[in-house]
């Protein structure tokens, strides 16, 4: 059995064809336009392909309520022609299939859960450092949504002493994504992040917010295991810098097996970059078993 | 059919006996000495009760994983004659029941998703904040529980620019219940926290500090309503400070309808003090319900 995907982005769409493994068949990737064209061009791939149902991880804030109205929009998105879309009936009704829908960051926390560094543990969150900063929690056997879905990309971290920058998100002077996702690293030392990777004082801070924002998560939700992706990420000398901020800050008072391995505790995704676009396809194929 | 319900704290034990709909009838309580002599007089109580389950909100760490050898045991407590006590096996052993088992605060919430605040919607929060600073978390269905237990009493916060208080967690130089907590208000401002009443500053600070953990909870979380409970809640003036410093921490990144209503949407604890020992009877049967 075949299942699509569609990993929605702000600046790609992500298309693949996938079976229940997980496993790829086909994928290509298109830039993300007006919706009427790009949506079409998504619709011409998807039909004749024989999918028995599609996935949708998408960029938000998406209505993950099944009982509203507005069930399957992206909603109040800073991309205005995107506004108040209704990006799952669109391609329901197109396709005439089933059609899962979900956080891009939740499909990747789903892929990882289903296929790959999450698979072997109760619960676990992945989070995203790139353009933004976003987390996808599972937990219970499945992603955690509650009234909205988490934005805890937004959580408010305190500001190193010595870091007087202030941020980049315009709602909140010191979250984590304002503080140290990618474009923050960028206007903060006004180089790419890339070209930062000799700059160890860089990644010192960097390491910083990432376990404030860490520690947070564990308090809070008890993750099993944490996976760290997106471009920032790339920048492998943060993991050991991460872990050993992330042990110092809790500070032994939470004491489990899992905390005193933090190397598989704390680990870099798993999936080869595709944790997203098959998260989309176990979507596509949860929906399909819903309505079977 | 009849529960029993033990909240079991640091200082004292309430011991109760309700029926399924949460109606309690008979409650005491007695003073937590040593766990031989404590654990006497409440079997004592519950034996010939007959009661068809007992259910158990403890002080912690406790172990929740079914899996684990040590589950239903008090784990790494401070109270050092309580350390890697098997709470759960002892009243199981000797009351021939199936015991439920749970933190004190997972309790608490459990008593409000069930007969409470939280009835009317999906998921909640419920937060004492008195003594210490507990979180138990309501989603999909049930108690969040994860690797161990939500902490999240100790998440990371970010200081005001003017207090220079050290905080009162042995652990955490600025975490929520260090600078938050009945003892934390106590310490800074050096008067017993109900005599401090009439000093607005002491609540504006507060507020300032427990705006900035709900903000995190929502963010990571997203639940549908929070409820503050404990001794410090009992200043009601703190309410209308927190609603207010929560909508301007969160600046409008989320919008929801839950959030343009901010005096149903953080609310104080609505049993009457009875959301914890009402939990635990909801724990017994819940328990109950499993094994038959
Ligand atoms: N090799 C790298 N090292 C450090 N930062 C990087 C690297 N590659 C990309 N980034 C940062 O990650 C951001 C892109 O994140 P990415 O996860 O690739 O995309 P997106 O978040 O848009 O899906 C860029 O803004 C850049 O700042
Ligand atoms: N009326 C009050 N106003 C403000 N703070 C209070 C009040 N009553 C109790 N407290 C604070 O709450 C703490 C006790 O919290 P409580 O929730 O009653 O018990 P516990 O957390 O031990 O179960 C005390 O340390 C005190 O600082
Ligand atoms: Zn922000
Ligand atoms: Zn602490």
């Amino acid at each position: 059995m075949f299942f699509g995907a569609l990993e929605a982005g702000g600046t790609k769409m992500v298309l693949a064809i996938g079976n229940e493994n997980g496993e790829i068949i086909d994928q290509k990737s298109i830039p993300t336009r007006a919706p009427a064209e790009t949506m079409n061009e998504i619709i011409t791939y998807f039909r004749g392909k024989e999918i028995a149902a599609l996935g949708i991880g998408s960029f938000g804030p998406i209505d993950l309520d099944r009982a509203s109205k507005t069930y399957g929009y992206i909603t109040s998105t800073p991309k205005l022609d995107w506004r108040n879309y209704d990006i799952t009936g669109t391609l329901r009704n197109a396709l005439s299939i089933p059609v899962g829908f979900d956080t891009d960051v939740n499909a990747s926390a789903l892929g990882e859960a289903t296929w790959g560094g999450l698979k072997d543990v109760p619960s676990g969150i992945y989070i995203t450092i790139g353009t933004g900063i976003g987390v996808g929690v599972y937990m219970n056997g499945e992603l955690l949504h509650g009234m909205l879905h988490p934005e805890a990309g937004h959580i408010l971290l305190s500001r190193h002493p010595e870091d007087h920058f202030g941020g980049v998100c315009p709602y909140h002077s010191n979250c984590f994504e304002g503080l140290a996702s990618g474009p923050s690293i960028e206007k903060r030392w006004n180089k790419k992040a890339y070209d930062l990777k000799d700059q160890p004082e860089v990644w010192e801070l960097e390491a910083y917010y990432i376990a404030q924002g860490l520690v947070n998560f564990i308090l809070t939700l008890s993750p099993h295991r944490i996976i760290l992706g997106g471009g920032v990420m790339h920048q492998e000398q943060l993991f050991p810098w991460i872990r050993s901020q992330v042990a110092n800050l809790l500070n032994g008072y939470v004491q489990t097996a899992q905390l005193e391995d933090m190397d598989t505790y704390i680990v870099p995704a798993s999936l080869d970059g595709n944790q997203g676009i098959m998260g989309c396809i176990q979507l596509a194929k949860l929906e399909f078993n819903r309505q079977h």
